[in-house]
């Protein structure tokens, strides 16, 4: 069964339109449908349809949910799926149509003045319609969560002097396939020694190093809804410097978690946290926002936690919480949970110890 | 230091630009700049520039290419990249930018009106200009099939009955990444039995059983290029409408390969293989084109192979060759080589055996 209807439904109220086509991968996967390029989900007053080419079709049978299925292979017909939605709009004599801007490009605006009904750009609106979860959801990015806990204490049992960033990104890769994630959230940031200085750093063939510090942020897919969690890992004793700045980062992070609360500005989470690191002299060495909303994510869940946010945190929202301290030459450090607002407070999701994990050499 | 410089001013030339603005990750790959979604490349006549973010800087510096480094940090400056963009332009009372299509969104039609330049849209362009590969690439792209046919060899080993979809995919992304592989080139496809029909069937917890086909489909993306192969594996001697339907499929992606040479029109390439497929009695098995061009890839790669394409083959061009029959209930066949034209021939770039690979039970 397709899931949020509704709310889509609501929005169309909202608006005042006749239907919204879904095109983004992002919305396919909060409607709960197949997502492939191929696929374009039409919600209209009366209706939902699957408008798909003949690759998805026998997929889109298998699931039987409740949208029509039209099949349009346009190499075959000729026709776009604007043209499908266009022959619906003209039998229901429907004429506004809500789009989302995200899914297409600048070149498609003089394209669509052809058609019969006018369009609605509606990207934002189905975003906010994202940001509270259900339980379904929650319950789902629980599972997730535990799921990356439980990757990150497989890749733990491996790491030692000598084994590369690339192989703790394989292995990380490993254990959460394995596990039945359907892909990793984004591509992790394995970094270790001064590469950890690099807040996104990638994973090349560098080789782990007595003392040094790795820094691990992954996230997996579950079920369309997809973790982030970062820990750093030392073999060996770090640098009192390392441990200096740990300690930072570690205070800093727990009080965005405790600020992160139902009634909150989300700037001001952020703010608290940034304060902390300031003080402690590392002000120009954190240049990222405290963090952003967990959900289906793909870059564009809400809320956002920096400086220009002006949500109001309520409960059933979820979001990561990670501020870094980023030092050129020497290394970095970054501490991420994701944090549900639950009975007005915020939980950490993640049960991953945050004090300093430090393996034997 | 960036590549393919030279191939944009000669489209700046050609176009009659002042400056092509690349934010497109394929692009930034093409160039070999950072790919991060907070950088942008600007190429003008005169000058070659990277505008970034603070998070891209010490890895920007790193890199000490001949780019100019501009940091732009727009939440903390308030402006756009395409603010920083019109300043250059001004200064040199450039008036004609070139942007990629693809990388703006429908709603940002608009706010372009108000800047000092006129927009030029020229995205199939630089898809053209990156059809024919140089040496350096088609170096890569070898290197990368030879990773792939290893990779894959590596997962041949761990199949058996009882392993599941899931755990094949975790074995591709393990091998892929541990070798090197920044990344797979997409989800991988792993089905196994009756979901072998789904074209493009992702994997599941479903365990494999004796006697049934598995297809594996993955591409590894090594130093930005990626390569793409697919195989199918039986446990255990398969059913004679199986071999019937692989053998058809093998004699069919021959047909391709030998059909791939300089001069050749893309569309009769995939019309010679059609025909093999359709005398054969499957042509309504076989409902997608014959292949895609193989490179920077992320789906815009060209030529395709399909029976509305009208390029015509030349040496240095790589693409996949790919034809498949599926039967709903049964199950299906997909045959996968990278081939590379070069002295006028195509020359599949895997080496991993097409021939059917039966394991034992």
């Amino acid at each position: 069964m397709a899931r949020h209807l509704e709310k889509i439904r609501d929005l169309i109220e909202e608006l005042r339109l006749d239907g919204i086509l879904i095109k983004s991968k992002t919305s396919k996967k909060y409607l709960d449908t197949l997502t492939g390029s191929g696929v374009q989900i039409l919600i209209t007053r009366d209706n939902s349809y699957a408008i798909l080419d003949g690759r998805y079709l026998s997929e889109a049978r298998e699931r039987q949910d409740e949208l029509k299925i039209i099949e349009n292979t346009p190499a075959k017909s000729n026709k776009s799926h604007f043209d499908v939605v266009n022959e619906i709009f003209k039998e229901f004599n429907y004429s506004k149509l809500g789009i989302e801007a995200s899914s297409y490009s600048i070149s498609d605006y003089e394209k669509l003045k052809k058609y019969y009904f006018t369009v609605t750009l509606v990207n934002e609106e189905i975003n906010e319609a994202r940001i509270i979860k259900d339980e379904f959801e929650i319950d789902i990015l629980k599972e997730a969560c535990k799921i990356t806990d439980q990757v990150f204490a497989d890749v733990l049992k491996h790491i030692k002097v000598g084994i590369s960033e690339n192989e703790i990104n394989a292995l990380i890769h490993y254990y959460a396939l394995k596990a039945g994630a359907s892909k990793l959230s984004f591509e992790p940031v394995v970094t270790s020694g001064p590469r950890t200085a690099l807040p996104h750093g990638r994973p090349t063939d560098r080789k782990v190093q007595a003392n040094e510090p790795i820094m691990i942020d992954f996230g997996i897919e579950y079920k369309n809804y997809q973790s982030d969690m970062t820990r750093m890992v030392f073999v060996g004793q770090p640098s009192n410097d390392m441990i200096n700045i740990y300690e930072i980062v570690k205070k800093a992070q727990q009080a965005g978690v405790d600020e992160i609360k139902s009634g909150a500005l989300a700037s001001e989470v952020d703010f608290v946290v940034r304060d902390i690191i300031e003080k402690a002299g590392y002000g120009e060495n954190y240049n990222h926002g405290l963090g952003h909303g967990i959900g289906i994510g793909d870059g564009c869940e809400y809320p956002f936690l920096n400086q220009n946010s002006k949500t109001i945190l309520k409960d059933n929202m979820i979001m990561s919480c990670e501020p870094g301290i980023y030092v050129e030459g020497l290394g970095g450090v970054r501490i991420e949970d994701d944090v549900l607002i639950s009975g007005g407070r915020g939980i950490p999701l993640n049960q991953t110890t945050k004090d300093m994990i430090i393996l034997e050499v």
